[in-house]
This record gives structure tokens, C-alpha cells and sequence, in this order.
């Protein structure tokens, strides 16, 4: 599975990203967002969700595409990173037609850090609206950073012993077709990402070259048991349980948003792959799929390919999040590479 | 993770399991039933599902309790297993009470293997109803047999250069607080259970012992890409596309139908971590999960661990399902221990 040229979602033609956050904060937002609407739908597989606009995705519901998604810390106050880039949005002219009005339809998802570290006593009101209207004016193809960067900013998940930092993760794929899918996702599970005690990343089956360090599997025999440990160590510390996982995987082929659904169904495959557990009743797993349409549809054995490659993308996705998180002032919990600096020094 | 005595779903206390199989037709069915009702929930994320009750296993629906799952072969023919599980129950006393009537409340869900090399010459009627009477009379506690009987005897799966047998599969684990979680699953999906060319399980890390082998990781560097080949095997050639992975979870822990249905989601990750891919527009795949109700309900980080820990052992099942498949005349696939004799002689 060949990665795409940045091994970023925005490998995906149209399709652009623009993160922003709020280091006092310790959080911030990303956007995914097209110079044309896209097909979407969306799938919750986690039991604490918190989103906004996903009913309208549907497959039977009306409104035909969208303009943009927002991935988000704060929690619900999160929400109002979506105003923020509707207004920005609406300034570009953006918006679904009814009649002489424009709607932008910009569906949403929060990760749970508001017990991280950062300073959350912003006021009356969030600062999510203006860190949504930032991230969306900063939206653009092309590079963009992975880690301790938009709503990945603060993440946490579980390491050896306690936390480790999560972050915002992304990959790609090129499909023997010439399409291209891509994924971005923001790691903040109540799981692991890790094996046992060692750095090996649940994900090294799906590795492409060294982009999350290149380790592969566990050196001799498998760690003795799954990572219950983790878990333990999680559930009986009187620490937050930091949780949730909310991802976009995008394609330029052309989908309706029936199959929209059915490739955010195929992706969370990704995050069992990558995460361990996932999908609990504190995680709100949520993962929208989105389609630019630049290429035709695909047929069924291309369909069921997407899905199955999708999958693993997330998977990468996930791993490279968290390898790429940065440490900050204030932390609580250490990255990857400095939990394990030998590893990283490979 | 510790298997319970049996490592079959059976070490649930209050689960029993029957199996019916007819070798002509290469086809047969699964019960799981109890003494009494047990609450239940499901959760199908295949593209392509054949369910029967399902609807009222929905947390908001009024059936409080079932007394009984069927799995079967026989695509949507199979369905009738069900009619034959209620009439075996009927003559018990069992099922809901509307007045003076019983309903035996038996959902089922079906997986394709028409096109398996059986004889599906059946006349008007499918032998299903028949088949699901008599696995609904072999019902038990204890021991029972997986690999190609009940609704696994006619499965097949994908493996290096076409179809290998799936089967049916179960295991268990006990949880620290002495509770059983138990998977019961006929595996048959459109993806492997198995890496690149090779025979080590992609259930490895859960293995727990020799249970499936014992093959561990694959030796030296990993498979050089993930097995889109068998994928593409499997879309390019002519053969039918089997598919569709159907499953029980059972545990003696209490839950509520709506615990039930989030075991359900949690217990997919397992699919995703034995199954490549999973969840895909051609697989039918669905997981019931049961609660015997003979212990306490767990609290909110055991039930968490639970999920986890039902995940592992759901991709045990599938891995042992596969590995103990057995051959039989006229069959259009290999057995695993057939296309790897030096794995299984190990």
C-alpha cells in the first residue's frame, strides 16, 4: 500500500486541512474542508459521543453534501468550534442554497480535555468559536502539521503506567486505481496504542517505511497477556479518563452518502487495529467519511478495497499521532518519544 | 487473560450450545440457548446482513429477554432455522408470556454458503427448519465441537491463492472478578484470518497458549505489504463471494439490553483485530450478545474491561474456528491444517 506523496489527507485531491490551537488552553481544533461540498455521512461507534450535524448525514436525509468538518477538544463547549467555521465559511460565500440563503453545513465532533493541564477558566464564553474560525481561515492543501497540533493539541491516552500524550495523526494511500484515500485523526482514546510495557504501536502490521519509528513487532515472544494492565491502570487511578477518538477519512472517488456510511463502518476497523480498547463506553468514536467526487465511482471489488485500505490508513493515522506529540509546558503525561527514547533514537 | 476450563462458550454458566449439520448439503445450524430467558442486544455492521428479531433487541424495545440465538447457514433459507428452534422450545414451556400464550423469542442471523460445493437441491422446502430443531434438541452445557459443524460446517474464507474453510469457533476468558465472557462465532467472512502467504493468525496477539496453533508473530521482518492479494484474489477470480462473520457473546454478568448492545459494539473490535478485512458492503456481519444475568452487574470500569476483554476472545474464537476446520468430500477448499501440515504439525 503505497502512501501518498505527504502521507497527509490532504494527499487526497481537494481536500484541505487547517488546524489551529491555544497553547494556555492546551487544545485547539481542526477542520477538514474542499473548495466544493462533499458527500458525507458518518458513523458513532463510541458510547459517549458528543456531535453535531450528524443527523442530517444520514443516508436518507436531504441535504446532498457538506462544506466542512470540525474535529475538536473542549467537550461539548467544543461545539462552538463549528460556529467559527461557519462564519468563515459564509464570509467565502460557502453554505447550502435555500432559496437566496447560504447555509454552511458543517458537521462536528469533540474530544474530552478538559482535565489535561491547560487553563480552562476561559470566562463566560469558550474560546472554541474563534479557534474554529482561525482553523478554518488557516484550511489549505498541502503540508500541514501532525502531533501536539489543533484538536489533537491536548489529547491523552494510555501508556505504561498512566497517560501518554495522544495528538493529531494522518496518513494515505494510493489504490492500484490511482485514487487516493486519506485519514486524519485525532487520538485522545481511554486505550492504548502501544503493546504490553514496550513502544511497539498496535498498528506496525500496516507500517509503511519508518513513519511511526519503524520498530515492527515485538522482539521474541508476544507480550505474555493483552494490555489489561494499561486499562488497570487507567480505571484505578484517580486520574480523568481522558477519552475519545474522532477522525474524517476522505477519497476523491465518487461516492453516495449511502457508501459514504458504509466506508466510516469499514474505517473503524482502523481503530481497533491501532487502539486497544476502543470503541468503549467512555470513548465517543466517531469517524465521518467524506467524498471530493474528482474521480468516478468506484465498482464494487474497488468499493470493498477502499474500505479494507481505509482501514488501515486509520490505523497508521493513529500511530502517527502519537509519535509525533510534542512535549509542552504544563504537561501531564509524556510523548511517546520521550517515553521511550531509545526507540525514537533508532 | 485466562481461558475458562472449556475455552468455549459454554463456560458461561447458564449457556448452552447445539449444533445440527447436514453433510450433503454442507450447511447446518447454531444454537445458544439457556435455562432461562436471557437479555440480550445485537449489533450488525456488515454491509449485507440476514437477521431475523432484531429489531426488538433494541435497548427501547419491550421484549425484555430471549430464549435463544440461532446462527445458520443456508443465506436467507436459513432464516427457518429459527421456526425450528421455536418449535423445539414451544415443547419445553418456553417463551414470552402474552396472556396465556408462549413465544419462544428466537433471533437469528444467516451466512451465505449456497455456492460452497453442498448439494442445495432441497426441493420446495430448505432443510433448515429441520436442522435448527435438531440443534435446538442437541442444546447443552459442557463440551461441543468447533471446525466445520453447526452453521461453520459449510464456511469458507479467504486464504493465499483463493478460499480456505472457515468454521465454527468458540473460546472463553475469565475476568479478575471471576465472571466468564465466552464468543461463539461462524466464520465465513470475505476477508483472511490469516497474514500474507502465510499461517500465523492475524488473532496472534490474543492467542492464548496453543489455542490456534501457537505460531506467534511471523518470523523475521513483516509481510511486505498488508494481504490486499487475497483480497484481490478473492474480487478477481469467479468463485462466490462467501462472506458474512455471525457471533454470540455471552457473559454471566448482568447487564441491561442497552450494556448489551454496547458489548455488542465493543466485541467487533474483534473482527477487525482476526478478519481482513471485516465490516465489508458483502459481509452480513452481526453480533448478538447475551447475559445469563447469574452474577451482579459489573461496575462502570469492569464492564469497560469487559468489552475489551470480549474483543480479544471474540478474535480467539475466530482463529480457532479456522484452525480447527476439518475436510470433507467435495469440498472446494483447503483446511488450514491442510494448506500449512508443517504449522500443524509443530
Amino acid at each position: 500500500m503505497k502512501a501518498g506523496p505527504l502521507n497527509l489527507i490532504t494527499d487526497v485531491p481537494g481536500i484541505e486541512v487547517g488546524n489551529s490551537s491555544d497553547a494556555t488552553v492546551k487544545s485547539g481544533s481542526t477542520v477538514v474542508t474542499s473548495p466544493a461540498p462533499m458527500v458525507a455521512s458518518v458513523m458513532v461507534l463510541g458510547g459517549a459521543p458528543g456531535t453535531r450535524e450528524t443527523d442530517l448525514l444520514a443516508p436518507e436525509q436531504t441535504v446532498p453534501a457538506i462544506d466542512a468538518v470540525v474535529l475538536s477538544g473542549g467537550s461539548a463547549f467544543g461545539q462552538d468550534a463549528a460556529s467559527g467555521v461557519m462564519a468563515a465559511l459564509a464570509e467565502k460565500g460557502r453554505g447550502f442554497a435555500i432559496g437566496p440563503a447560504r447555509v454552511p453545513i458543517v458537521p462536528a465532533a469533540i474530544l474530552f480535555d478538559l482535565l489535561n493541564g491547560g487553563d480552562k477558566a476561559w470566562g463566560r464564553f469558550s474560546p472554541y468559536r474563534e479557534l474554529g474560525y482561525a482553523a478554518a481561515m488557516a484550511a489549505a492543501g498541502g503540508p500541514f502539521a501532525i502531533g501536539s497540533v489543533g484538536a489533537g493539541t491536548g489529547a491523552l491516552i494510555t501508556g505504561p503506567g498512566g497517560f501518554l500524550k495522544g495528538g493529531l495523526g494522518s496518513a494515505s494511500a494510493v489504490l492500484p486505481c490511482g485514487a487516493t484515500v486519506g485519514a486524519l485523526v485525532a487520538v485522545n482514546a481511554l486505550g492504548a496504542a502501544t503493546m504490553g510495557e514496550g513502544p511497539h504501536f498496535w498498528a506496525a502490521p500496516f507500517e509503511e517505511g519508518d513513519e511511526f519509528g519503524g520498530l515492527g513487532w515485538p522482539a521474541g515472544p508476544l507480550p505474555p497477556a493483552v494490555p489489561r494492565t494499561k486499562l488497570d491502570v487507567m480505571l484505578e487511578t484517580p486520574q480523568p479518563l481522558a477519552s475519545t477518538t474522532i477522525a474524517v477519512i476522505a477519497t476523491d472517488l465518487t461516492l453516495t452518502k449511502a457508501m459514504a456510511r458504509r466506508l466510516a463502518v469499514a474505517t473503524h476497523d482502523g481503530f481497533a487495529r491501532a487502539l486497544w480498547p476502543a470503541h468503549t463506553p467512555l470513548d465517543g468514536d466517531a469517524i465521518f467519511a467524506l467524498s471530493t467526487g474528482l474521480r468516478p465511482a468506484p465498482d464494487d471489488a474497488a468499493f470493498i478495497r477502499l474500505g479494507a485500505v481505509a482501514s488501515a490508513v486509520m490505523a497508521r493515522a493513529i500511530a502517527r499521532g502519537v509519535h509525533a506529540a510534542t512535549a509542552a509546558p504544563g504537561d501531564i503525561a509524556p510523548t511517546w518519544q520521550q517515553m521511550w527514547p531509545a526507540a525514537t533514537a533508532r
